[in-house]
């Protein structure tokens, strides 16, 4: 039997895509192969991977002027390929909102100087800090958009101005948002996403980049696997891509496609964030620590209201144990937070909420 | 209706993988996950790379003087990785043995001074130098066991030695020939291998690496993620790795256990490349460029007895597109050996070999 899984990622994927993986297995599309088995230079996969592009660029309204790269390495790897490739008079702007955002300033280091210049860490990360303007000398600024971790999201898109007045590339992470509501493409130079939460199994790295910031990196160091120069030259294919984790995208695009793009992923988003956070504030259980203005539709931490240090840790391990018992998998939250998450990604049922909210409200009558 | 798949890579998988893959798509092992949905902190994810880790040990008798990683980014990222981290004194020794060796020598010259010590280029690569032993003060020396697009393979592990005596790290690119036959992993000091031939699908690449060589990089613009440290310390999670990819592994590797390890491999790939050396070196239709004791058993370029150029060119076409009407896919040479290739990965059934000989019998007669 399925469970609900509330994983931040990897996460659910829709259960009709696993259905046409497994069905297509052994000889996708009579082809007799596997996608797994599939020459990634062959008639067979080349139009795999032009159909996830093509879907992605019409879901999210791409332009032309961007390139799409289907990369590795994760999110992890971005925080040294963004500054590496992006570095011109070698001075970057990073706004902290958390643990994932702090790790692309500390990598961001080692190449450009790195300025924080803005922080939410006096709240323990429980807020988007209200930047309207990212100002000065920089040759990007990077925000993560939404943080998996603490559960934040920015509700704008600041704007970056240099002293003469121009605007500097913003790059962004939207590892665990993408594809979740309408995102203005245009106002970004880069956006780079992780695959595992709202995409594809883990494996694949998604770079959409403004075609005029791709060029020679500043950094003689930068290994040729690095270079967005090299992906983009060879439309992916400078060796050998993530065939199937490309392939599973294209089959999740496609649901999202028949689910109403992403406004009807915002739409059905929005409806299962509003019915858990509703039930938090007016229930009397539980508390959600991020501010109401800053918060994700995506990642949702919770607390109980037990205010005993102790005594709320060992209910926090309660609740997650008996949770997964009842097949709502997943919902410990992260040690920097604690308490519980729930990430309701796209592939999340709003039957999974609704279970989960059940389940919440019985185990706070017998427990709290 | 499945065909005989002789791509160099990705390539063909055991069909009992597939299988089991498919009928445990929507819910591994009583989990109510797909292995695609899996945290990679979860209890439900752990034992399976543990078990892939520890099915690769026992098949490839690793020491546990090394460490076993699970990486991303192909061999390509290991061309930078390799230098990166293996750098102290600042020069290293590479045998040029085609193009993939020919790569990974320009990418470590960015990094250190990589001495060419042999070439095989004077007769367009179709042999292995005659290099007993690599001498000179190198922090590495660097071979590529299995030539994928030269077909050739190295016969015997060279030694290596210092001035004074020592030996230093051998370091070996083993994509192509990994598990085909036993390997002595305590002669090198680093195995690499992307997995999309002999192991997995596209999106993993295995390092081996002697833990006395995992430390500090001495080139401080290494990123996070290019670094073995971050990787050994982490057990291969610091970041979510490629879990599908890892999952197929495991079946993969207990594919080859049942099959008799790394021996039943080695049987089972002997035989399927002498019956068509065999056939290739006895008929009149076909050569194969390779001499003869560098020959490899993975992959085997073979051209037309044709001469005249025009001719060989359009035959060779008219190979290719027969062959795959008949269910013989991906024979085409690489553009710079010319004629065609057969890659006999582990997972090629002999049914497959002798299918491809009696339809290069009915080709010859009929064209040649």
């Amino acid at each position: 039997m399925r469970v609900y899984n509330f994983s931040a990622g990897p996460s659910v994927l829709p259960e009709e895509v696993l259905r046409k993986a497994a069905s297509d297995m052994e000889d996708w599309n009579g082809s007799g192969q596997s996608v797994m088995e599939m020459s990634h230079r062959s008639k067979t996969f080349e139009p795999i991977i032009a159909d996830a592009e093509s879907r992605l660029r019409k879901l999210m309204r791409i332009g032309d002027d961007f390139a799409v790269l289907f990369l590795q390495g994760g999110a992890s790897t971005q925080f040294a390929m963004v500054p590496m490739n992006l570095k011109k008079k070698g001075k970057a702007a990073y706004v902290n909102t958390g643990v994932w955002a702090k790790k692309a300033l500390a990598e961001a280091k080692k190449y450009v100087q790195a300025d924080e210049t803005a922080s939410s860490a006096d709240k323990n990360f429980t807020y988007i800090p209200d930047v309207k303007t990212i100002a000065g000398d920089y040759d990007y600024a990077h925000i993560t958009l939404n943080n998996t971790i603490m559960g934040t999201r920015w509700a704008h898109i600041p704007e970056t101005r240099a002293s003469d007045g121009s605007a500097f590339p913003l790059v962004s992470d939207i590892s665990s948002c993408i594809l979740s509501e309408p995102l203005d493409v245009s106002k970004f130079g880069l956006l780079y996403a992780g695959a595992q939460k709202n995409l594809a199994p883990a494996g694949v790295t998604l770079v959409i980049i403004r075609k005029d910031l791709i060029g020679e990196s500043a950094v003689p160091e930068t290994p040729t696997m690095l270079s967005y120069k090299t992906h983009a030259e060879n439309a992916s294919m400078y060796n050998t891509p993530p065939c199937w984790n490309i392939y599973i995208m294209g089959l999740v695009l496609q649901w999202i496609e028949k689910n109403g793009g992403v406004d009807g992923m915002k739409a059905r988003n929005t409806e299962k964030a509003r019915l858990l956070y509703d039930y938090i504030d007016n229930g009397k259980y539980y508390k959600a620590p991020v501010e109401k203005n800053s918060r994700s539709i995506m990642n949702i931490p919770f607390l109980t209201t037990e205010t005993d240090v102790e005594k709320a840790a060992a209910l926090n391990k309660r609740f997650v144990a008996e949770a997964e018992k009842e097949g709502l998998v997943n919902l410990a939250g992260h040690r920097l937070v604690g308490g519980m998450r729930a990430s309701l990604y796209n592939a999340m049922d709003i039957g999974g909420v609704k279970a989960l909210i059940a389940f919440m409200e019985r185990f706070g009558k017998e427990n709290l």
